[in-house]
Order: structure tokens, then sequence, then C-alpha cells
């Protein structure tokens, strides 16, 4: 069954995508990813350690999830190996950037191992410019990992299945099916361009798990493949669910979600007592919620302190009250502001 | 809840232990005990990566778990550098060898990292003698786990917590309570004697998830001493499970399979076309069927290529006839034999 619904979803991915598994979690996948990149890149790290060879250098955008700096610390790469790409208002990485911070690295030394980009910032749902940083990566040989564990499920949806263009073009991809699509959490996919990388990537032939004098078909132990020993059955909570609905019923449910922010947005648009922080790109609305003397005013963000004491306090009320979660968070230089995402609309 | 579980577990092994966390997997576990053993002995793994440390060595006994093979590659440190300590006929790791072993790797210029010793080998579950092996564990300086997944639940009986004597010495302990305690899968522990260890190596502060200026005490925030993101919410199971069968409907429960296994090993023994391959020590119950001609005879090893077939044998005609799936393992030299332990008990 794990099988079969990784085939169907590489196949909607590219024609030359061929495997994957089930994660706990996205930043596990993210790991995985960046472990597949090390190990393809030097494949005898699997059985004498990294000591040997040169320091690598991962990129990823400013706003990417903060998996990637753990991973990267888990895997003995470190997080100062991780290289912060600027980003433009919208939140997407900024390619120059990369190729700038690439190249530095290059020259002090360092192998430039893997792209993250993200489909779908946590904070933003920014989507960066996919194109353009596979030329990048293809380039310099490197591995390109899309953390697509919040808008990857758009890829359910002909509407906008066109955010997504390009991510045929990465190594490896993560999407979080338990997010946009609402399958109970966790459910959460690796998907993988080569087909036989994670089996020599983690295969260890544990002869008391895996017994090759079997008397039936071992192709579907895939057990070997994984990091992990036992597992969850993740794989049945979106087998029944894209069952019951079809895809068809994945795609009006993603559309529903961004008509929906669609409205939001312009609500907020609408109204004196909201600013939106900047134009939305997916279910992600940011806005703030202004004080009377700041409303109509040209110069809201010059009053940054009094602006970043709004949001924790509307949240504290409302939580003490019942009526609702509201999440906010500061960005880069932004005074906090709250966020309507899949807290709200799921 | 977390927090109140992990002490009251924490309590039960040792009065200064104190922290934990609940991870997907054993394996996952006994991975995030050797990354602490390496940032404790490295802090600055965390930001620059294991490039310039010297190699690092992993001791565990020849019959443990696989996932310290996986892991060692995943963190970098590598599969080559996990020494293999041999056991004695009842699956005990000797504790000469891994001196030797151990002095041997200083002598070759490896820093000896983390001893695993394992409580309740999978195959055979021994008990490795833990109070020798913390002793080598001190007098090197290096971090002990124990991968008590299997056998780690018997700290709920009376009768036979004595088994785990000496745990309290370790840095740190797995316990899959979803194994012997039927506990529904996954809900395995990570438990660690250092109190701030696990948020100093994890932190990364992530500020749109662990706002600093929330309204309510942060203390309840763990997020930030985890290496995921999102995680299944495992406690639950095992403290709804512990309020209703409370500490001694556990020990009832622990104390009844070990009677069966008993009751077990006394009908092998007591019958001719049976054989134990070494005598039970905890609820595994090792035994070969011996075809007719072999039966009441004294060399009956000589005869392990015929052996060897049996077992793969009697288990594809159980699993075809759907009357029982019984597993079956080769170890070191002897031949395929099955084993009878959780997977019948349970």
């Amino acid at each position: 069954m794990e099988n079969h619904v990784m085939q169907e979803v590489c196949r909607m991915i590219g024609p030359d995508w061929g495997d994957g598994l089930f994660c706990p979690g996205g930043s596990y996948g993210n790991g995985t990813a960046i472990n597949l990149a090390r190990f393809e890149r030097y494949p005898d790290v699997k059985k004498k350690g990294s000591n040997h060879i040169p320091r690598q250098a991962i990129f990823a955008s400013e706003e990417c999830h903060y998996s990637v700096y753990k991973y990267a610390s888990f895997l003995g790469i470190g997080e100062d190996n991780v290289f912060s790409i600027r980003t433009n208002d919208m939140g997407e990485m900024i390619v120059e950037d990369l190729e700038k911070k690439i190249e530095q690295q290059i020259e002090e030394g360092a192998v430039p191992l893997v792209v993250v980009a993200t489909f779908g910032t946590t904070v933003k749902g920014a989507f960066d410019p996919i194109n353009q940083i596979a030329d990048v990566s293809k380039k310099h040989s490197m591995w390109l990992h899309i953390d697509a564990a919040w808008g990857g499920s758009l890829i359910f949806s002909q509407k906008h299945r066109s955010k997504l263009n390009g991510i045929e073009r990465a190594n490896s991809v993560v999407i979080n099916v338990h997010k946009l699509l609402a399958v109970p959490q966790q459910c959460s996919m690796l998907l993988i361009r080569d087909k036989g990388i994670l089996h020599k990537c983690f295969s260890r032939g544990a002869e008391y798990l895996f017994q090759k004098d079997k008397h039936y078909d071992k192709t579907y132990d895939v057990g070997d493949k994984y990091l992990q020993c036992g597992r969850k059955c993740d794989v049945f909570k979106f087998w029944f669910m894209w069952k019951a609905k079809g895809s068809s019923g994945f795609a009006s449910h993603v559309d529903a979600l961004m008509d929906l922010a669609e409205y939001f947005e312009e609500q907020v648009n609408k109204r004196s007592e909201f600013m939106l922080v900047s134009k939305r790109q997916y279910i992600n609305v940011c806005f703030w919620y202004l004080p009377r003397y700041l409303r109509g005013k040209a110069n809201v963000l010059e009053h940054s302190v009094e602006l970043n004491k709004v949001a924790p306090k509307i949240r504290a009320f409302m939580v003490e009250n019942g009526s609702l979660m509201l999440g906010y968070q500061p960005l880069k230089q932004l005074p906090n502001f709250s966020g309507l995402s899949r807290r709200i609309l799921l």
C-alpha cells in the first residue's frame, strides 16, 4: 500500500520520480534528504563517517523551517554550515544571493552540498523560485531538496498546481499531507527522484528481521530502506482518505481553502483597523491589527515598538476567553503580526 | 502531561534522573542518545559540525539492535566506527572484550565516545552486565546508553526489577512501553540523567513557534528540546493506560508474561521434538524443531545445514494456513531457529 501510494504521488511529480517513504514529520524528512545528499556525493560516509571529507555547506532561505539547522547539527555538518539566503518582501529566496554565497563557500574550501528550497514558508507562505534555483544547483552539481511540507499539497489542485512548476527538477521533496489536506497528524511524505538511493543509503540487512529465505516476494519488505525500525502505519490514513474523497475531492478541498484565504485577505484590505504585512501568496494571511491612533496613517511601521505588543495581547485575551487560538510572530525586522493560515482554515 | 510522566519514570530509575522525551521509535531514541554523547564531549559540534574533531568510536554488543549502525552512519560517525563486542552463549556482552576494543581504538587515535548496552536483546532477550560496563565507561569518561527498548518495562515489576540493577548508572535509557507493556505502537521513551542537556543540544529558538512574549508559563513549551517539530502525542496512550491499570496493573501484566514464558520453556524442555537454543533470560524462548531423525541425538548441531531449512519451512506452512506468524532467525554460527517472544505472548 505504501509502495503504491508513493508511486502515485511520484507520478504526479514527474515521470522519472521513483521512491519515497513516510516519515514521522517533515523535519525528519528534511534531515533524511540532507543525509541522502551527503551519501550521494560521498557514499563512503555510510561506513567511514564524515571526518575525512571536506566541510559541507547547506543553503536555505532565511525563512526556511528551523529543522534544516537542527538536522545539520544532528548529522554532524553543523548549524554554522547552513547559509542563510536573503529573501525579498514576498518571502522568496533571492537567487543572486544564493549564487553569491555558494561561490563564497567554494572559495573558503567548503563543498556546496545541498540547496533546501521551500514551497510554502511557515510564516508568509512564500514559494521559492524553483526553476532558477534548480539551474544554480545543477551548475554546482548540488542536491536540490524542496521542503514543500506546507505547500506541496497544491499538487492535487488543477487550479493551483502551477505554483509548483519545476518541482520535478528537485532530487527530493517533503509533502505533509497532514497539513493542507487535513489527513490526521502525522502523515509526512519524503519523495525521491532516484529509485535506488534509499536502499543503498539505509540498508543494513539485519538478518533477524529481513530473512533472505522467506517463502514470499521480498520486495514488499521495505524496512531496510529506512532509518527507523518499527514505524507507525501512516499511509493508511492517507490511503483511506484518498479512496473516500478521490483526487477531485482533494482538489475541491484545496481550492476551497484558497478561496477562503482570498476572501479573508479582501476583508483585511477593506478595513482600516487592519493592515496586511505583505500580499498573500498562499493561504497564509499576515496582518496587523492597528490601535485606533495608527489607523489610516502612512507611517505605521515607525511605531513598531507599540505595534509589537498588540498581537500578543490580542492572543492572550482570546485564549483566556476561549474564543480563538491565534498565532503571531515577528519576522526579520517587522514587529509581531498575526497570521491566519491552517490554524483557522482547517 | 509529558513532563509529568517523564518525571515519574525518571524517579523509578534513580533520584538524580531528570529529563526525557517521547520518540518515534526506539531507533530514533538510540540515535538521539549517541548525538547527546557527542554533544556532551564536543559541544561545538552543534554549530561547527564534526569535521574538526577526532574519529569517534561507539561500542555495542554483536547482538545489539541494528539502529546503532544506522544512526552511526546518519550522524556522520560511520558504521565502521561501531565496534562489535563479543557475547557469551547467553548473549551477554563480554566485558573483557569491551575493554580490549576500547584500548585498541585509543591506540589507533579514536575517541571512545559511547557504550551502547542492551537490556533485552532482540533475539535472545539477553541483559548486558551493566555494573561492569558502567565501571569501564566511567574509567574512560564515556557516555553509557542502555537500549532497554525491549527489556526496560521490567521496571514496573517488583519481582523482576532486579534484572535492571545498575540502570541508574547510565546516562540515557530507551524504553519502548509499546512492547512489553502493550501500549499501542508507537510509544517509545528516551530518558536522560542530565536535566539540561536536551535543551542545550536541540534548542534553536525559532521565534515564530516559541515566542518569548507569551502570556503564560513557557516551561510547558517543550518543543525546543526536540529534534522534531510537530509530533504525535504518544504520551496520551501511556498516561491513560497507567491511569487505568495503575503501577500494580503493569506489574501483574509483566509478571504474567514472564510466567507464560517460563511455562513455554518447560514445555520445550519436556518434548524430544524440540530443543532450546540457550537458557531463557527474558520472555524470548529460542528453540529448534527437530526432524524425526535428529531427536534424542547429542550431535544435533552437526546437522546445521538441514536444521537451517526447518524453521523457514514451518513458518511458510503456518503463514499459508493462517494459523500463526512465527518468527525465526539465525544467530552468529547457529542455524535458523524459531523464537517465541512478544510476537505471540502479547
